[in-house]
C-alpha cells in the first residue's frame, strides 16, 4: 500500500486489514462495526512533504478509526488501527456517548418499528384505502433528558398511497411517533402528533382524512403536467478539461490540492496550494444542526447534527451523468463498511467539473472602445447528501482569482407534520392540505485549517470606522481601517456596521508591493445565529451555533465543532472545549471556524420539494498576491466560445 | 409610431420629432442638447391595460425629456415634449442645479484641460520621455461648498507611456489635478495631490520618476505571459433559445415583461408577471454613490453618483459576442444624442441569454435511490457600464422557481492616486510602485415597485425571536414570526439578529395552502451603510445611503433614490424628501427601496483590473403560489444534456 497518500480516502484494502487487526485483538468477541473510516495523521507527521509538493515519503502511516459493538454491547467501543504496521494502537469503551446512525440499525428500527403490533394496531385505526401502507423515518432522539442513557429513536410516520418510487410520503404525515431502543429493538411508547394549533394530541388514533399528496414524481404528475418550452443547454469542452488528476490530488489554474473524502465530511479540500505557495492544510464542513422552533412534544426534541448523527459522506447520493453537472464529469468514489466489516463501494459520491461563471472581470478603455474581458472559470467539487427527506449540496469551488469558495444549497423536502385540516399554526406554515412545515434553522460550521505561507498565521479582524476628527477630516468623508488581532481562542461576533471582515495573516511576510502582511479574508455570511436560549439543549449542544467565528489553536482530531458524538449529546465537546484552553492563537498554528445559517421561515413554494437555498462564503487572497492573479488568464473572445446571435 | 409600446425605449424618430419640437418653442436660440430619454407615462395612464396583457392601446402618449441649455446659458432647462401629439407640455429653466455630465463637454473640459498653457506647463516639469503623453479623466467636481454655483470639473491626470490602445496609464497618475469651469472652460485652479501619507502636497511639481506601470493589455504582457491550461468551454443551445421576444417584451418560463431602458438606469425591468400574475410594475436600480475615504484635498470631494452624475445607460459597453456572455445571445440597442439633437445608437448595450446555475432542486428517495434533479435555468439580462476608470456589470436574473434576483459586479479600475515611493497611507492601499488605491464604499439602491396581484400592497417585515415562554415552550426551542407592516414612509433598518425579513404583500388576497396573504420577500443584502457623519456632504447629499430600506408611496416621476439632480447637489432630493411626505403606504401603491453596499478595502490583487466583487439581492416568493412553481420543469437527464464522464 505503498502508494496511498497519508490523506487518501480509506481504501478496501484497508478497510479488510483494519477489521482483521480488530478481530484479532478481539478474538472470542463477535464485532458489529459501525463506522470504519481513515483516520488522518497528526499534522506534524505530514505536513512538511505534502507542503513541499513532494510524494509522500513513507513515514507518514495510514490508520483506520473503527467505531464497534463487542457482543452486542450497548457501549460503544472506538479503536484506531495502525494498517501500515499492523497494529492497533488504541481502544477505548466509551460508556457515555451514543455513536452516529448507522444504516444497518436505522433499518432494524424502521422495521421494528413498522411491524410492531402496537403500532400495527395504531396504524389499523387510521383505516387506509387497500393498498396503502406506512413507513416511518427513525429520527435520532435528541435530547430533552441529562439522565438518559439508553439509545433512542424517535419513528415518524408517513403514509405512501402509490407504488411510484418517488410517490411522496411526506405530503402524508401520519400522527403518530413510536419510540424505540436501538439497542434492544424495543417499542418504549408511541408519542402522538399535535394536531391542532395547541399542544395538545388527539387520545386516540383517528381514522385517516383523505387528502391528494402533492407529488414531485414525474411519472405521478404525467407528461402533460410539465412545461414544454424548456430547450436544452449544454455544456462542450472539445479540448478536454482544463484539471489534470493523479489519484486524488488535483491541479488546476495553479491550483493544486488533495481531495479527500471521509464518511462524516464529505470532500475536504486539503494541502492547498496555488502557484507552489501553501494556503490552507484543510478546508471542509465541520458540522451542522438544525433545530425545529416547534416547542410541542415530541417536535421539542427534533435537532439534527446532519454530520455528527450521520455523516455527509455517507449519506452521499450517487451522482449521475447529466443530471448532477454539465459537461465534462470526473467523478469519485468512497467506501463504508458494512456491519461484519465488508467493504461497501460507494460510487460517484463527489464529482468535479469546471463551469463558466459569466464575467470574471472587464475593462473597457472608453477613449477608444477597447476592452479586455476575462470569463471566470471555476472548479467545483460537490457532493449531494441525503438525510432522510432532505438533501444538501455541498460544493467547494475554485476560481482563477485565487478565491476559494464554500458553497452549502439546501433543498429536498421540508420535514412534515400532520395538522388538521382549517388549522394554523405558529410554529410553521400549512404547506399542503394537511401538512405543517415547522419553521427552523439550518446552521453550519466550516472548518478553516489555514497554512498561508507556513503554519504560523494568525486571525485578525478589520473594521472601517469614520475617523471622526475634525481638525484632519473637516468634511468628515474619511475612515480607517482599524486592526485588532485575536489572541485569545474564543468565539467572536461579525459587525456589519463596521464591515468587519476577518482575516488570516501570516505576520513574517509582507507583500512586496503593499508592504502589508499576506493574508486570505473570509467573505462571512453574517446570519442569525442560534435563537434557541441559554438553557436549552439545542444551544447546550451546539456551542458553536451561536457565534459567527471561532478562533482555536490547532490540535490533533479536532474537527468537529460540536464534538466528536452528537448522536443524543447533552454539551457541546468540541468548540466549547478547545476555546477554554489558555492557547497561544497569534502566530500560531491556528483554525479559524465560521459558523453560518438560514432561518427557514417555511412556505408552500417549499413543496414538495424546494427550489435550493444557497448559502455561501469565499476565501479571498489580500496582500497575498502582487496583483489580480486572473491577470493572465486568456481573454475572452468569440473564436474559443462560438457563441451565436440571435 | 402607433406600434410603439408605451414603456419602450426612445426611437431615434421620437428623438428627431421631440428636437424639432423644442426649436420651434424656441425659434431663436440655439440649443444645445444634453440628454433625450423617453419620459415615462403616468402610471395611471397604462397599468391597467399593459397589466392585463393587452397590446398598448395608443391611449398613453408617448413623450421625450429633454435637458437642453439655450444660447449658451449656464442655467440648464428641462421639457417634456409630448411626441405623439405634437406639442411640448411644459418647459422649466433650472438654475438651481446641474445636470449630469454630457459627453461632448466631457470632451471639451477634457480638451481644455490638457491643452491648457498652465497644465501644460506643469506637464512640462514631469519631464516625461520621449513618447509619453498626458491625459485626463474630469470628474464630477462634488460638493465642498453651498454656496458653489459654478459648473465644475476636477481633472484627475495620468501618464501614457505606450500607444497600445489598452495601455494602463491608471498605473501612473500624475500629481496634479486642474479645475475647470464647463460652461466657460476657464482653468480655475491647480490642486496639488498630496503624495507622502500626510496631506500636504509638494509645492512644486517635481519630474516624474520612471516607474513600470501594472499592464492588463493582453499585446503589451505578450504570449509567454499567459496561463496556456485553460481549455474552451462553450454553451450549445441545438434547439434555440427558450425565450422569445415581440420587440421589448420578453416572454420565457412563465414570466413576461417588458425590458425597458434608459440613458440613466440602463435595463429597467417592468410589467413583470409570472404565470399571468401580477409581480411588480417596475424594477431597476436607481442610484449608485461611491464616497472616498479619503479626507485630503482635493479627495475629500471624490464622491460619484455613477447613475445621477452620468449614467448606466450612456455609459453602456457595445457587448461583444462570445465575451460578454456564452451561448445564444439576443442583444439590444439603444439611443442617445448629440448636442445637435442628432439621435446615435448605441449598439448592443444590453444582452440577454440563458444560463445553467447548477442544481435548482434536488431529492433521493433513499428507500431505492430514485432522484429527481431540476436544474437551475436561468436568464438574464446584462449590461456594463464603464465609468471612466470602473465598471459595474448589472444584471437582472430570472429563474423557474419564479425569483427575480438583481446582481451587480463590481470590475474595472481602482480609482487611482499617486504616492511616494517607500509611503504608506492609512487612506488606501498601495497597489503598484506609487499608486495608492483609496479605500472607498459603493452604495446603491435598487428601486422595488411590486404590483402583486394588484397596485395596492403593503411592505411588512418578519423578525424571528425565541418565545422564550417556559410555560409553553419548556426545553427553550421554540421561535415565532413577529408581522409588522410598514405604516408610514421612511427608513428602516434590518436586523439579523432577528433574521429580519421584508415582504411585499398583497393583504387582499390569501394562499388556498397557507392561508397567509400572498407575498414576495426581499432577500436583502446586509451591509455597512455609509459610514460618512451627519454634517459632511456625502452623507447630505445621499440620504439613501444611511439606511438599507425606504418605503415610500408611489409618485410618478420619482425614480431615483438622491434625486433626479445629483451633479453638485447639496442635498438629496430624493427619498429625503418623499419619506417626509404623510402619506398612507399600507395596502396602498407603495415602492420598496433597497441600499446595500460594499466597503471597498482595496488590495493589491484588485490591479491592474480587479475581479469582480458580487453583489445580488433577490425578490423571492412567499406563500404567493400553492406549490414549488419549478415542480414542473422537466427533470435533469443525460439525454438532453450529453454530458461526458472521463
Amino acid at each position: 500500500m505503498a502508494a496511498i497518500h497519508p490523506l487518501d480516502p480509506i481504501q478496501p484494502q484497508e478497510i479488510r486489514n483494519a477489521v482483521l487487526l480488530l478481530q484479532k485483538r478481539f478474538p472470542q468477541a463477535t464485532i458489529r462495526f459501525k463506522v470504519i473510516d481513515m483516520f488522518e495523521p497528526p499534522k506534524n507527521e505530514v505536513f512538511a512533504h505534502i507542503q513541499m509538493g513532494k510524494k509522500p515519503s513513507g513515514s507518514s502511516d495510514r490508520r483506520a478509526q473503527i467505531y464497534f459493538h463487542r457482543d452486542k454491547s450497548s457501549v460503544m467501543s472506538k479503536a484506531i488501527v495502525n494498517v501500515s504496521q499492523a497494529t492497533v494502537e488504541k481502544v477505548e469503551d466509551l460508556p457515555d456517548v451514543q455513536g452516529p446512525v448507522d444504516l444497518e440499525e436505522w433499518e432494524a428500527v424502521h422495521d421494528a418499528c413498522n411491524s410492531h403490533p402496537k403500532v400495527q394496531e395504531e396504524i389499523a385505526k387510521l383505516r387506509l384505502p387497500p393498498g396503502a401502507k406506512v413507513i416511518n423515518d427513525p429520527w435520532a432522539f435528541g435530547t430533552d433528558n441529562v439522565e438518559e442513557r439508553r439509545r433512542l429513536f424517535q419513528c415518524y410516520m408517513y403514509i405512501v398511497l402509490s407504488d411510484d418510487p418517488e410517490s411522496n410520503h411526506y405530503s402524508i404525515p401520519a400522527p403518530i411517533s413510536p419510540v424505540f431502543d436501538a439497542n434492544t429493538l424495543e417499542l418504549l411508547w408511541i408519542d402522538r402528533l399535535p394536531l391542532g394549533s395547541g399542544s395538545e394530541a388527539d387520545q386516540e388514533t383517528q381514522p385517516w382524512l383523505p387528502t391528494k399528496p402533492i407529488e414531485y414524481s414525474a411519472s405521478i404528475l404525467g407528461d402533460a403536467y410539465f412545461r414544454r418550452d424548456l430547450k436544452p443547454l449544454q455544456i462542450v469542452q472539445p479540448e478536454g478539461p482544463s484539471f489534470s488528476v493523479e489519484k486524488n490530488i488535483i491541479s488546476w489554474q495553479k491550483w493544486r490540492f488533495h481531495l479527500g473524502w471521509t464518511l462524516r465530511e464529505g470532500p475536504v479540500i486539503q494541502n492547498v496550494t496555488y502557484d507552489g505557495r501553501s494556503l490552507f492544510y484543510r478546508v471542509s464542513m465541520s458540522e451542522m444542526t438544525v433545530p425545529y422552533g416547534d416547542p410541542r412534544t415530541p417536535y421539542h426534541r427534533k435537532q439534527a447534527f446532519d454530520l455528527g448523527d450521520s455523516g455527509f459522506g455517507i449519506m452521499s447520493n450517487s451522482l449521475r451523468l447529466g443530471c448532477d453537472c454539465l459537461g465534462l464529469i470526473k467523478y469519485f468514489d468512497g467506501w463504508r463498511c458494512t456491519s461484519k466489516g465488508e467493504p461497501v463501494l460507494m460510487k460517484n459520491v463527489v464529482c468535479m467539473h469546471e463551469v463558466d461563471n459569466g464575467i470574471g472581470w472587464k475593462h473597457t478603455n472608453y477613449r477608444n472602445g477597447e476592452t479586455s474581458v476575462v470569463r471566470d472559470r471555476q472548479l467545483v467539487i460537490q457532493c449531494t447528501a441525503t438525510l432522510a427527506n432532505y438533501e444538501y449540496i455541498l460544493a467547494f469551488v475554485f476560481d482563477q482569482a485565487a478565491n476559494l469558495r464554500v458553497e452549502v444549497r439546501a433543498t429536498g423536502i421540508v420535514s412534515t407534520m400532520p395538522i388538521r385540516s382549517g388549522i394554523h399554526s405558529d410554529w410553521g406554515t400549512v404547506v399542503a392540505p394537511g401538512v405543517l412545515a415547522v419553521h427552523h434553522q439550518h446552521i453550519f460550521s466550516v472548518r478553516i485549517d489555514p497554512a498561508l505561507d507556513g503554519q504560523a498565521n494568525s486571525i485578525l479582524y478589520e473594521d472601517c470606522v469614520p475617523l471622526a476628527d475634525p481638525e484632519s477630516d473637516p468634511f468628515g468623508c474619511a475612515f480607517k481601517v482599524q486592526s485588532n488581532t485575536i489572541t485569545k481562542p474564543g468565539g467572536y461576533e461579525l459587525d456589519l456596521t463596521k464591515a468587519r471582515t476577518y482575516k488570516i495573516v501570516n505576520s513574517a511576510y509582507h507583500n512586496p508591493i503593499s508592504k502589508k502582511p499576506v493574508s486570505y479574508k473570509l467573505h462571512a455570511l453574517p446570519s442569525q445565529m442560534m435563537m434557541m436560549g441559554e438553557k436549552g439543549f439545542n444551544r447546550k449542544r451546539a456551542l458553536f451555533a451561536t457565534k459567527p467565528i471561532w478562533v482555536t489553536k490547532y490540535g490533533d482530531d479536532e474537527l468537529y465543532a460540536a464534538g466528536e458524538f452528537t448522536n443524543q449529546s447533552r454539551e457541546d465537546t468540541g468548540l466549547a472545549v478547545w476555546t477554554k484552553r489558555p492557547d497561544l492563537v497569534s502566530d500560531e498554528d491556528v483554525v479559524l471556524w465560521h459558523t453560518f445559517a438560514i432561518t427557514h421561515v417555511t412556505r408552500p413554494e417549499d413543496f414538495p420539494v424546494m427550489p435550493h437555498e444557497g448559502m455561501s462564503i469565499m476565501l479571498k487572497p489580500s496582500n497575498f498576491f502582487e496583483s489580480n492573479p486572473s491577470n493572465d488568464v486568456p481573454r475572452s473572445s468569440q473564436a474559443v466560445h462560438h457563441s451565436a446571435r440571435l
